[in-house]
């Protein structure tokens, strides 16, 4: 599956969750990532996510069986080109 | 069309773009707008956000023809709720 990660978490634990989602997705902006995932990895992002934002902060995860389903397009800056999503 | 929104922009400009993009989205998450869309109010949107930001900031734009291709889940605090996609 394809999923963008959307974070609006407090300033003390954007570190910690960016180095998380790291392993797993790719970085396109602040407060975004996005990549190709399994279904194992999605139950490991949701738990880990759970576990350093302890329900005080808000991740929307948006997820789409195929990529080809979801088009990008970035106005302004491209922050880390990526070339994913067809 | 369904849209997402996320942006990365400089504070000063942040009210602007919240102001344009709740004419035609929902507010979803700091930096986060979602909702559907026509092909023209499309446009509008790109038309208006590069006028915002004139080239100094990053904007994505995901969109997909059909909601039922994107499935959405929050962790922690829905700062929004909006049943938009299903």
């Amino acid at each position: 599956m394809y999923v963008i990660i959307v974070y609006d978490i407090a300033q003390k634990r954007v570190n910690k969750l960016c180095k998380f989602l790291r392993k797993y997705l790719h970085w396109v902006q602040n407060s975004a990532f996005e990549g190709e995932i399994s279904e194992g990895q999605f139950f490991e992002i949701k738990k880990g996510i759970e576990k350093i934002i302890k329900n005080q902060d808000s991740v929307l995860i948006y997820k789409t069986n195929n990529p080809r389903w979801l088009k990008k397009e970035i106005i302004g800056k491209e922050k880390n080109p990526i070339s994913n999503i067809i």
